[in-house]
């Protein structure tokens, strides 16, 4: 198999394959697929596989992408091969990798190549290149979606497992969803830009394409962070991934706001995903999405148009032949309007924006088509901007919102077309979409990508903790059962699991405490033992209320888990033993008050 | 004396003064000022004294501003009184108050008129008027200072003893600074602008004029939160007065920086405020401000003049005769910029705007002068737009920035002119500026306003955390000004006190830590030392955040104090100890800290 991310990495760690295997199957399986229109710039092989032996020499020590192939959208520097944003005329060579991709680097992934796009990231279609039409590996006459067109193919059909494209308006979601993949569009300035062409700076984010979104959850894990050269970049806390809350509430477009334009397999797609959900357990709620949808048509109806033309205006007014002519007119548009249009248009943007925030507030996710419908090449070609303008129906309004959104697959049409569905929440929920993203792709149980295998089971998550809770580890009174256990119940905290520290802890029977309590301390490493505990999971805020709550001489640190894990919990002052009873021999406060009640 | 709102407050709580005494006294005194250029409209007097009356008789449960008399700049709604924007031609009758005014007279204020201002709030002068040019109570060549002309005076002179102004350039604090009064302007989106006629709408906030810090703050508490009706309103947490930090960080223009336009007076000024501070303790650091005052260019020579076009642009370009012609300029001039020219000046602000934060991220304040230079009405009259601009100098970058401000008296020229500084923080710190504001207007022991009274002694803070709050004790890379003390500020905690613990700790330097940290551990109570430590206060969602951020070998505890009380802290594993150096002998980290540099 071999074929996520994590299996790669594991593979490379335990030596069963080495990153030049890797990245040697890459290259074949690029020239196996054979279509010259998913790369623009494909990297040389020999230095490639030098990569992976170089990389390999080093070790796999703090690279969480150990020689893991990567293909980067050509809108995105990569030091050394040219940076052509799917135009010959304006192709340049960087000097320096984009942000995102010095982290993936860094992280152990090797670049294969460049990956076509509609040329200056304008487009949701896959069409808009002079490199040609990826072909979409599930049908040569459907478009393979666009802008990140050859990202998503080259990630569907197996050529890499991850791919970074660039979302402004859809553009990292609709391929996704018309290649059976995932598709994660960040919350805004998650990922920094730098190194990235601007189609509209304010709004650019860079996305990661992947087979399942444990994998795009891991690349975004490595390359979001704030970059001093993006002043858009955000110190937005990511989280982890969790479990979805159990009364799960998900709202999707009511029959005003369903819009398949025809396409009766996405419907009935659509209407999978509603059934797949409420069989989760979801509760769904049919909302009026008209908001968002005003504010999609301000994407090209408004001002941001400017910002492209600010972008590369100036070069396509100069390079009038060698440009698409349907971006150009697009992108020309831009010097139309005026700076006073352009404030009108935000502060109605303002205002929808409050609407969409306090709409997303109420619910868990909203859940849209990622596409309304799929079009043949031949389609777009014929009616190139109205049906460009149909697929970016539920995808146009994300990044004004300041939303962030997972694309999914759901289901295939009787015709072998993927459809998806993109979940959305408020901008900084990245980990709690892809916590419900992976879920319900397994629920799918739909095959990788073109690749035709199962999806594995899903990996079990290091602490179950969900998003924005806290865990913290109870040694003593607040195990369950014990007097001071109703505290956590009291903070509606939730048992997670039970397990036991690493065996570098002495635990005490603390003398005069009402109810009786013990204290527990870390020791040099052999001079300790395992001690019980359970975890525990709550909000930031009760777990402030709880720490607040602890008198003296205990206190919360950090506990050194037998397994490797490290988690808040309970510890007392040395001071505070001098006296009591070493009780380490029972491993644990339960089993040392269960002694003394034996002999009472 | 009942000149400040909390003499006021006291007296008609305490029965010695009923609200009707004071609002006759406020018509009383605005008759014998004798200049019809301040209020634009006043209100009935019958009518003002009635709602005294019936103030009575509800009685001062939860009115925090109980009978208080209040002045409102005529761009800002009130119910029943024309809103004109000192534009005849323009006036309107609002049906509904200002959200501002709406939560001022809940807490039972009572408006006595619309003050005077510079046409559609364009201008620092208040000479660009119809109705008049408000008279300075110090000098009745000299401007009021603009926009908020009326308000100002209308403070200084004692006919109100709290006014609302507006600020988007410097119109709460320009005119503050000329009449020896507090303009504090607030973060933007904290006081809500929904009723507030815009002049850039991006940038506008409400701004409040007051005798003191104290009284401007405990309007600013009274007036600010977010309202669904401004979509540019925000929920951000306003905190409370406290204590200044002992090791006060001030920034100030470096000499490249420093423009007086030749007025040696305000320059004299400025150095009286940077001497009071060194004698306060602070620590000084002349910084190189070009960046600020960039941003500040691009105000009037950037996109930001098409906001005013936006909000009244139409209306001028259709009354042109009935208009001020300096203002008809400045803002007709906004229909030239283009929507791409637009966008990139944001790109430039976005880059100054993460240079700015970054740099006044290093400093508790930023002292400029409020305005550079003292002008007359004659001056002005002969050259209205450079003299205009050059009292913008260190204005006009603030709301671009998101920066707070707090203008403060300092001292008055020989010729009587009255000279001030504005303290700048970053958006947030609004709190923060008025505690430290309220210090050193103190230290000034100038009179209040042009009331020839003197300040009152400050009022007791209480220190201990407000209900909901949670303290914590630093000890180390958390205290102010070291590198971590930022993570206290982005969690919106706030500085309470700083003092030290009971004599029963010790402290270490621990290796390898970075940022370098200490780790205190209580031993035994002949054993230890008393160990410096600062107390902040933060929400319990942020004292919860904040644990859990905390890394191993360092734990939340409870710290004993000298004084007996008890608060939690850091505390370290004695496991962490073994071999780190014990460095107890210098009382604290900071004084450690400072040993280490001063060796280097």
């Amino acid at each position: 198999m071999n074929e996520t991310v994590s299996d790669i990495l594991a593979a490379h760690r335990s030596g069963t394959i080495t990153p030049e295997q890797t990245i040697r199957r890459s290259y074949e399986r690029i020239r196996a697929y054979g279509d010259p229109a998913v790369f623009i710039t494909l990297r040389d092989e020999a230095e490639a596989l030098a990569e992976a032996r170089a990389l390999t020499a080093e070790g796999p020590d703090g690279k969480p992408l150990f020689g893991v192939p990567v293909a980067i959208k050509d809108n995105i520097d990569v030091a050394g091969l040219p940076t052509t944003a799917a135009c010959p005329a304006f192709s340049y060579m960087p000097k320096a990798d984009a942000t995102a991709v010095a982290r993936l680097r860094a992280a152990g992934a090797i670049v294969i190549g460049k990956t076509n796009l509609d040329q200056f990231a304008t487009g949701l279609v896959g069409v808009r290149s002079p490199y040609g039409v990826p072909r979409n590996p599930f049908n040569p006459e459907l478009i393979p979606g666009g802008s990140s067109s050859g990202s998503a193919v080259a990630v569907a059909a197996g050529l890499v497992p991850i791919a970074l494209g660039t979302d402004t308006a859809g553009s990292g979601r609709v391929p996704a969803g018309l290649n059976n993949i995932v598709g994660l569009k960040p919350s805004l300035g998650l990922i920094p830009t730098t190194g990235v062409l601007p189609a509209c700076r304010t709004l650019d984010c860079v996305s990661v394409f992947a087979l399942n979104s444990d994998d795009a959850f891991a690349v975004l894990g490595v390359i979001s962070g704030q970059d001093e050269n993006d002043p858009y970049s955000q110190a937005r806390p990511l989280g982890s991934l969790g479990t979805p809350p159990t009364a799960l509430r998900i709202a999707v477009p009511n029959d005003d706001g369903r819009h398949f334009f025809g396409d009766r397999q996405s419907e009935a797609s659509f209407l999978t995903a509603i059934a797949l959900l409420r069989n989760m357990g979801a509760d769904i709620a049919e909302i009026d999405v008209s908001p968002l949808l005003e504010a999609a048509r301000l994407l090209y109806e408004g001002p941001w148009v400017a910002e492209r033309y600010a972008a590369v205006g100036d070069f396509i007014a100069q390079h009038s032949d060698e440009t698409h002519p349907v971006t150009r007119g697009i992108i020309l548009g831009g010097t139309k309007l005026s700076a006073v249009d352009a404030f009108r248009a935000f502060y109605r943007l303002a205002e929808l924006r409050r609407a969409g925030q306090d709409l997303m507030s109420r619910y868990d996710a909203l859940m849209v088509p990622t596409a309304p419908a799929a079009y043949t090449v031949a389609q777009l070609e014929a009616d190139p901007v109205r049906l460009n303008s149909n697929l970016g129906t539920y995808t146009n309004f994300v990044n004004l919102l300041d939303l962030c959104g997972l694309a999914v697959p759901i289901s295939f049409g009787a015709d072998g077309t993927p459809y998806g569905v993109t979940f959305l929440a408020r901008g900084g929920e990245d980990a709690a979409l892809a916590s419900l993203g992976r879920v319900v792709h397994a629920q799918t149980e739909l095959p990788l990508g073109a690749l035709g295998i199962k999806q594995a089971p899903l990996a079990h998550l290091p602490i179950a903790a969900r998003p924005g809770e806290f865990t913290i580890a109870v040694v003593g009174a607040h195990l369950s059962g014990m007097p001071l256990n109703r505290e956590l119940h009291d903070l509606n905290a939730r048992f997670v699991e039970q397990t036991e520290t690493a065996p570098d802890y002495r635990l005490y029977a603390l003398s005069g405490t009402v109810p009786a309590k013990p204290g527990m301390l870390r020791v040099a490493q052999d001079e300790g033992v395992a001690i019980d505990l359970e975890i525990w999971a709550m909000s930031a805020e009760s777990f402030g209320r709880f720490v607040a709550s602890i008198p003296s001489p205990l206190g919360i640190g950090t506990i050194h888990l037998s397994d490797g894990r490290n988690v808040h919990g309970f510890l007392v002052e040395p001071e505070a033993i001098k006296g009591a009873r070493d009780i380490s021999e029972f491993g644990g406060w339960r089993a040392f008050v269960e002694s003394q009640r034996a002999t009472a």
